[in-house]
């Protein structure tokens, strides 16, 4: 395995610019090997943060950064732009539509979706948020809601652009929900004239007893009181069984109910990018019920000691039985693992199994709260609120001097600005003429209040 | 016309939110009477920007302000967001769809849209830059251009990839031109490992024997040194003839040329809104060739003295019989006269007819140099430049606080960094498989080189 001076450079293969693939490139850009590293999309995405776009407080490139300006400093790595459907483990070789990429190692961090469970059909309803284009189209739903209500004057109807239903409590759910009642509360109040945006409702629905359930318990409790002084309306224990229109169907415990809601946001779920299965496929590996990839504990996969799964894509269970969360951290020190990996291989070391190191987990709630869960201390309020916004500015500084986004944090915290509201893409109108008679489709589907 | 004590308000109905509409609506917030703003966007945009989102630099809600943000302190005025697409001058209504919405007094500002000629065919191969979905289009283009290249194998294509037009030598096209040089010379220089972006070739087309033609001869004679400076090939006297898959024909005098440029970026002519042709045949008033609608003194129209046609929909041509330039500063103090006016009419009182004050001309080339007129003084350079930022800074900050936005440019500025150069919308991954035999199939289709 070791580099011949006459051997052409180990050429390792990254599948992904997410956080796992992009700290795997940069703790390779040392080494003797050659990096290609593929995606999809020509930018890094600070996921965490999408939720920000869709509530109009920043930009989509405030949390980007271009890939290629992020290893443009790495001579041994080459970016490009494209998307896998296709990986040959026998000939190591990726497949790009007409092209080969072969490889020595290669690392598949390609990430998650969210998921339906199976209903694809109430994604029309309820936009899901993982990509830059979901962010735009959520904050265009958002923000037109107020708009078509202001122009709305049936009061039914009006009351159902007013909800907002967001489907999950975990930490993008929570903060979807607190920003939108943020909006509604505080930043548009004196800009509509027709409509008084404190008679918005915002609805957060979730399956299980608590919000933020990878939490500790009393800081769930903690999350949903600063919900409830923000203005949402927490609902636990509470499953959707149908999105239709603007008609949300729900049971709670054996009540069925029933929600007139124009804007219906999808934060429940998440499944693994395809590319898993593909490789499933090729190596007889074994998915999880998510489509996760189940990795040896070296990230490694069974019988293929060269392809490597890491991040969202990854299940890797080999600490306390349960697959590590799909959060930041994770991909990043996987990244890291591999690339170490990868150079103890190249000088005929051997590692020890990866180890996740967890330095804690923090969620932000509305304008000056949050959650933070180190561990040996958890916090709430304020201090949380600022750790959380350090944490996070540290983070995207390190891929971009994204200061100015710090600024407009900063700004916005002080004016309660959100400037960033644009009504962008195809459908920038109201449409306020709803086909008539939409409730007496079907006997019985009445809106009820929860 | 005096408002008598039992009379309602005044109702004034301002159709379109840039910089005509919005200037008069902040004129009236303090005058007995009612607006109302139509816009069909919900945000004011600052169009002299926006070739900076185009080529990466700012995004989209950097230089664009939600319109209830703006006049959310007027309580006297109301927005609405719709699209006005009838004027019933006899009734004294504007006609949204199957709204109607009376006015007492009128004023139409919707602008323009660039113009083909009549060639609209060429759209879809050389994009304009009004709206902030042009300004993501273009984005698109330019940066996915490279990322062509970067993979594309066959060194004419590649060539083609990296050859980008810009037709129309007016403020727009320089400011294009002299940001995509500043972006392959500078900004982008480390980022390929296949692809050498000195290769890069940036041309400006002009119709007429200078670039800049609005501002004195001396100022375009510099303008063009800079441009040459940053790599741009400037070519004055050179008309369009052509403009289909990757080609662009040309005239130079007698001679007929071809280019083979992927990117051509449309800045050459605008067209009045088309309802300013609908008012014309409502009211019999006239509209010139560009369907601008040829205001009076007054800035009314011809037989209906309460409505006004303002900014690049009107053509004011009683100054020097040239109509007044499509500029922000024609479309504010119009808007600002217009205010007057009214506010002077309800009193009783009349006004002298509208005279513009020319405080200059500004147009910006790349990073420090910029031709500045100011009728008594003409100057260009780096602090022609300064002066270009801080007086737009000014108007941007009038609006909204876009603090940041002057932070943004200053990081920038120093480290000629432009991380807004995401390739987001629907086509977001090269294609580089161009259909074979492109060139053959019409004969004598050679580039050639200009």
């Amino acid at each position: 395995m070791m580099a011949g001076e006459n051997q052409p450079p180990h050429q390792v293969v990254i599948v992904g610019g997410g956080f796992g693939g992009l700290y795997t490139a940069k703790a390779l850009s040392d080494a003797n090997v050659n990096v290609t590293l593929i995606d999809k999309r020509n930018f890094h995405l600070f996921q965490p943060l999408l939720y920000q776009v869709a509530t109009g407080t920043v930009s989509p490139a405030d949390i980007s950064s271009p890939l290629r300006s992020i290893v443009s400093k790495s001579k041994n790595t080459k970016v490009l732009l494209g998307e896998v459907n296709d990986i040959d483990p026998q000939a190591q070789k990726v497949i790009m539509g007409e092209e080969e990429i072969p490889y020595d190692s290669l690392i598949v961090a390609t990430g998650a979706k969210h998921s339906y469970f199976g209903k694809d059909e109430w994604e029309e309803f309820a936009p899901g948020l993982k990509t830059v284009e979901d962010a735009i189209e959520m904050r265009r739903r958002i923000f037109m809601a107020f708009e078509a209500a202001e122009k709305e004057t049936d009061p039914e109807k009006r009351s159902s652009w007013l909800t907002f239903v967001v489907v999950g409590g975990g930490p993008t759910g929570v903060e979807l929900a607190g920003a939108i009642a943020e909006v509604a509360y505080h930043t548009m109040k004196e800009d509509f004239r027709n409509i008084d945006t404190n008679e918005t409702r915002v609805l957060l629905l979730e399956g299980l007893d608590r919000v933020l359930p990878p939490f500790a318990p009393e800081l769930s409790q903690q999350a949903e009181a600063s919900l409830t002084r923000l203005g949402v309306t927490v609902q636990t224990k509470t499953l959707v069984t149908n999105i239709e229109g603007d008609i949300i169907t729900l049971k709670q415990g054996d009540e069925v109910k029933q929600i007139a809601a124009k804007t219906v946001l999808w934060a429940a779920g998440v499944k693994a990018s395809p590319l898993g299965k593909v490789l499933a496929q090729g190596t007889g590996v074994e998915c999880d019920r998510a489509g996760r990839v189940i990795v040896e504990p070296d990230l490694s996969i069974k019988g293929y000691p060269n392809i490597f799964v890491i991040g969202d894509l990854a299940n890797f269970a080999h600490q306390n039985g349960k697959p590590l969360p799909g959060v930041a951290p994770v991909a990043m020190q996987e990244g890291q693992y591999v690339a170490s990996l990868i150079k103890q291989r190249l000088k005929g070391n051997t590692m020890p199994r990866f180890h996740y190191v967890d330095r804690g987990s923090l969620a932000v709630i509305g304008r000056n709260s949050a959650v933070v869960d180190l561990g040996f201390i958890k916090f709430t309020g304020f201090l949380a609120w600022l750790s959380w916004l350090l944490i996070h500015i540290y983070f995207l500084i390190e891929f971009d001097n994204k200061l100015v986004v710090m600024i407009q944090w900063g700004w916005n915290y002080f004016t309660r600005n959100r400037g960033a509201r644009l009504i962008t893409g195809k459908e920038t109108l109201p449409q306020v003429t709803v086909e008539e008679g939409y409730y007496s489709k079907e006997k019985g589907r009445q809106p009820v209040n929860v």
